[in-house]
């Protein structure tokens, strides 16, 4: 049987398609943010041409800067709501959340739909059982003005977990334990098919693993929907690779990069700055829960530790606000900042000095992805993070919680 | 008798001084946030000096780049916590809230007391009675060298204020409607002194009343203690400027000066993209709470304005939020950015665009104050800011609230 994304696009091209074939694909969703949404209005304006195809499926979401944190980022945003105004481009949110998060709580990605999205996390979406593909600014040009894009129907590489993950183990270092074995360019342009376990999981933690599928490589992600419709259930795999759950344990992406993936245990001590809970990754409710937990629970944060959370939307900070944990961390000095993208890439909220070590929950660590290049990034779960956030270095959870 | 100011001044000095004389005087808080304090400490390391003379009298607050906005300003942080260390300097506030606030709220200021502050609007502590006079970072070095400074003794400017405010008009409104009258260099190096209706208004108000006395030129602000040894009554005033309370009307600071305030019914339906509650003129618990309930009241904002609250300290969050008002601010949309300045210095967390129209409850509103040059800054109240968030321009509050 075809793989599901074979299935998918060849109902989308209206003929049967096959992995490695180049077709004209029209998408459910076209999806700009800030950032992307400029590029793309820019090619527009080189092209010289201004023209949306298919208004009623462009989303456009503004999370990289804001609050806008600059001149240029206000500039912009204003001229993408200018722009959205002009085409009468209706699905727009401003002060929303992250671009990946908004798609899955708004509805726009859902099982065997087929979003177009510029950004590179875009196959977060596969955590709703959606075909999500991320492009450049420049490719979503072509898509708002034809609303169509070309692409190479991807092969699918799938990851069949056996077994469940044993506390403090959680999705997080399931997914860095995955793209440490793989290695950064293993997937390159697969989807990246999560079954077993996975298909068990929160949606929470299935968006934390098809956001990191993107750093294996990846060019979609997919978990098959819970009960979902025959078509949507996985099909032919180019690939199995199998894995137990039981056998994950709490890990750290190190410096500077996202697949030299280590035991905690291996980097004990390291003495951390600065701490960051948040983003497309792991900036749901869940996420912040089980930090403010571990973190009252190991008595508040180390005074030496300067902690940002961001939540990923609105709807997570209307949330945690409802359930008492904007209180709590406020009362143990935690900064929590607007929805959206946050420190994640080195633009503000948060932006790393040089000798800054921070645990972060996102998902890069490149030299400069949050400030300095001489700052150091580990990669970890939001219980790695609240462990080092208490005791001011890396500490192995499984040392310090029950 | 003397002026509050020489009296106290006197009694620090230890021999009677007046007004215009030119004494060393050493404080009791010397005050330096993460802007100020890295001017104070590249100036001691340009001299080839580092020495904390008073580290006891040290209070660090990082207010301007929270949490840090660039490589640059989370380095200078970085720097300024290190040589806390070295100079065992122990009132350090990171993640607190704006340095005026913070001040006050954790009692630095206080009755009589001489602070001596790197920021221009350290006047501000004079709702508390205090004696607090600005300084540029320069200045600051030669007071953490040698724990004094050398100044000259303020001639003192009495407002005296009789009647009552009538609602809708506020603290804010009689604050800009003084500088209004006088200018923006009248009280040129003077203590703005408020006599009258300010002995008896809350601590927040008066605060915003010797904010704003900064941006009449004055050197200092000062209101009695409600009930205070006779030493700290006013005394003789080189001048007394009368004012009928009941007679304010909400009026805003129309751009580019401060010093041009009208009534906003002179403005009516000037179209307003953004509007900003916070700084440490307007970012305590009333006016947020007045903010939230006047937009509640009036069907919370119009969808083309971006709103950004930020309180002005840890504090007042953590009250917000117990009182459900960050919840309800959620809910309407309205973005909550960390303790500190926001985008009151167009730093960060809400910088304008070139086409952006604000509405801002800080205290200055020159080109590029908060970004482009070409912005418009309109500053308000809580209260005109609310109805200008609700109705998405400029409306006199008098024609919309009950």
């Amino acid at each position: 049987m075809p793989s599901v994304a074979e299935r998918i696009l060849s109902e989308k091209v209206g003929e049967p398609v096959e992995a490695g074939e180049t077709v004209y694909v029209e998408p459910d969703v076209i999806m700009l943010h800030d950032g992307s949404g400029a590029t793309a209005l820019r090619t527009l304006r080189e092209l010289g041409v201004e023209r949306v195809e298919s208004p009623e499926k462009v989303v456009l979401i503004f999370d990289h800067s804001v609050p806008p944190s600059s001149v240029e980022a206000a500039n912009r945003q204003n001229e993408l709501l200018e722009f959205a105004r002009r085409h009468r481009i209706e699905h727009v949110h401003v002060d929303e959340g992250v671009c990946h998060q908004v798609l899955v709580e708004e509805g726009y990605a859902g099982p065997g739909r087929v979003v177009f999205g510029g950004d590179s996390h875009t196959p977060t979406s596969g955590a709703a059982s959606a075909l999500a593909f991320g492009f450049g600014g420049t490719d979503m040009a072509f898509a708002l003005l034809y609303g169509e894009l070309w692409i190479r129907v991807p092969r699918t590489v799938r990851v069949h977990v056996e077994g469940e993950l044993e506390e403090p183990a959680t999705a997080k270092d399931l997914a860095l334990t995955v793209v440490g074995e793989l290695g950064a360019g293993y997937a390159d342009y697969a989807v990246l098919e999560y079954t077993g376990l996975p298909e068990r999981m929160s949606l929470g933690d299935r968006m934390c693993l098809c956001n990191l599928a993107t750093e294996a490589g990846a060019k979609s992600a997919y978990v098959p929907p819970k009960e979902g419709p025959e078509e949507l259930r996985p099909g032919d795999a180019d690939e199995v690779i199998e894995l137990d759950a039981s056998e994950v344990e709490p890990v750290v992406s190190v410096p500077h990069r996202v697949d030299d993936v280590r035991p905690v245990g291996d980097v004990q001590g390291v003495e951390v700055t600065r701490v960051f809970v948040g983003s497309c990754t792991n900036g749901r409710y869940r996420d912040v829960r089980v930090f403010t937990e571990i973190l009252e629970e190991l008595d508040g944060p180390h005074p030496d530790v300067r902690i940002v959370v961001v939540p990923a939307s609105r709807r997570v900070l209307e949330r945690m606000t409802e359930a008492g944990l904007t209180l709590k961390l406020i009362r143990m000095g935690v900064m929590i900042a607007p929805p959206g993208c946050g420190p994640c890439l080195g633009e503000h909220l948060g932006v790393l000095g040089d000798d800054d070590v921070c645990v972060s929950t996102a998902n890069r660590n490149f030299p400069g992805r949050m400030g300095s290049r001489r700052a150091e990034i580990y990669l970890a779960s939001p219980v790695t993070a609240a462990v080092a956030a208490a005791e001011g270095e890396l500490v192995d959870p499984q040392d310090v919680l029950g």
